[in-house]
């Protein structure tokens, strides 16, 4: 696999935290999707923007070869959004929606955009999502984020959704709203039957789980004493791991998928110590692969008189 | 190293969850240590019952090679608790505490109680875990639990006896109030301040996280779909890493301390898969293990190319 199409929002963000703020800041779940997908792959985003949507954000995500042909200069206004977090930094309180040029956004994709092999659906309108993949022509690797808003209004489009989806992102309290499960492993189970192979439910300080066959694999968030703005740490997560799959030869082998899932881990942990994009606009491959290394170590529990290795012991 | 001295409560527990009820069972922090203790290391347990304690709920003990020498029947009933847990199962309501014979409980060790090099002082009042460490000749290991209860009536007396102590258990909204920090993490940081040399913060169906020196190990508890009974998850956590540190040459070493972690891990979610003490009463070692590298290969992260060692990846 090769090459990352995403489809999403950009949106300038005013964001208030415990650590500080952040005004008109560049946000939008394809922004931060895309700054971290393209530490490992190639990316071409998809959305929309306003005339004031500053050159110097179209910058960064050009700087890190992200391809802004699909990025749409709209008459109007960038959507904005603006929330505040309180100090569990758990959840945000969102304090205005202004959805201005993106309240029309329906893509059409152009040819070389529909033979991307690997698309990430973020969080937009479940039926947009699946207007979007229905123009891609056979891509190798389909994957989706919802949130709240659609589970609430559209709960069928995203169940119709998802049975054409390989790896579905979602947060714990959503995925367990969705599917009406009474905790995260059960609702990984339920959303597994409606088509997705791989379910990655998504826990915020207290990791991650990913559901593949019958087997769920649990990971912790990588320790940060100290965050700033937990703002685009799902769509990070989301953009480490399948920007870490892309660029391998497979999304069935559970060796790749244990790394996506510690990439995805790593790059939220980036973006969570920095307000907005600070963090990932600049981050290579160096620093991400020594966090990486250093979580894989941390979380390798040694056997006795050797080193674990399927079931048995090397021994050293 | 090798014997555990264990004093806490025996008691009997009525517990209602979601998943059914047990009445009048056994149960006590001293119970649960003992049972998932004993599958590692001989376990010697101070406490007191009243006359009313069943005969069947010692012979579990003692079938586990429990040293019941320290465990005095007292004129009265023994200690009752009962609760109550929801959905979530994460914090339990309690119902009614009938101290009993537990009120005046006051141990004096024995010469042979006193020369055990490892103690766990399970939750009871730190005045009188205290006076219990205060009895002890020189111990290898000295570890301990607290609770809201004491947090909140005794901070002071905590804080003194954590001076002397190596190893601190807490779970995470006990181990935020007794140090005012933010989260889980900074918590282990104030508390690692006072003395233990390692803490670990209990996160239930999160995970736990230990410190040690100036590192986190942050661990995901063993993902279960369905739990029964979440009581005594904390003291068999306690009991599964103290008991496998005790059948051990070290605590220093950080690969005993992650396999502790493991193990207690793995103890805590066989508990929690049964009411009462069932499952943990003719727990073998094989299924222990089993679970063990089980949870352990989940865990792994495999490099690129290779197994993760230290730094380095070791071709395959």
């Amino acid at each position: 696999m090769s090459g990352i199409l995403v489809v999403g929002s950009v949106a300038l963000d005013s964001v208030k935290t415990p650590a500080g703020k952040s005004i008109e800041a560049l946000g939008g779940s394809a922004t931060y999707f895309a700054l971290a997908a393209s530490c490992f792959s190639k990316v071409a985003l998809v959305g929309v923007v306003g005339e004031d949507f500053p050159r110097e954000h179209r910058r960064t995500l050009e700087l890190r070869g992200v391809d802004l042909a699909g990025l749409k200069t709209a008459k109007g206004k960038t959507f904005r959004w603006s929330g505040k977090y309180g100090k569990d930094a758990s959840t945000a309180t969102t304090l205005a929606t202004d959805l201005n040029v993106f309240k029309t956004f329906s893509p059409e994709l152009s040819d070389a955009q529909r033979k991307t092999p690997v698309v990430f659906l973020a969080n937009i309108d479940p039926d947009l999502q699946s207007s979007v993949l229905a123009q891609m022509k056979s891509p190798a690797l389909v994957a989706c984020d919802t949130m709240n808003y659609w589970i609430d209004s559209k709960p069928a489009a995203i169940k119709k959704l998802l049975a054409k989806v390989d790896v579905f992102f979602a947060n714990d309290q959503e995925a367990m709203k969705l599917t009406g499960a009474v905790n995260a492993l059960l609702a990984a189970e339920a959303l597994a039957g409606w088509g997705p192979s791989v379910v990655v439910i998504k826990k915020g300080e207290h990791g991650a789980l990913m559901k593949v066959g019958s087997k769920f694999f649990v990971f912790p968030a990588y320790p940060l004493a100290r965050i700033k703005d937990p703002t685009g740490a799902g769509d990070t997560f989301a953009g480490g791991f399948l920007g870490y799959l892309a660029s391998t030869a497979s999304h069935k082998d559970i060796s790749y998928l244990k790394r996506a899932m510690a990439y995805g881990t790593i790059m939220a942990s980036f973006n969570v110590e920095n307000f907005s994009t600070k963090n990932i606009e600049e981050l290579d491959r160096g620093a991400i692969d020594e966090r990486f290394h250093d979580f894989a170590e941390r979380l390798a529990v040694p056997l006795e008189g050797g080193l674990l290795r399927g079931r048995r012991a090397i021994p050293v």
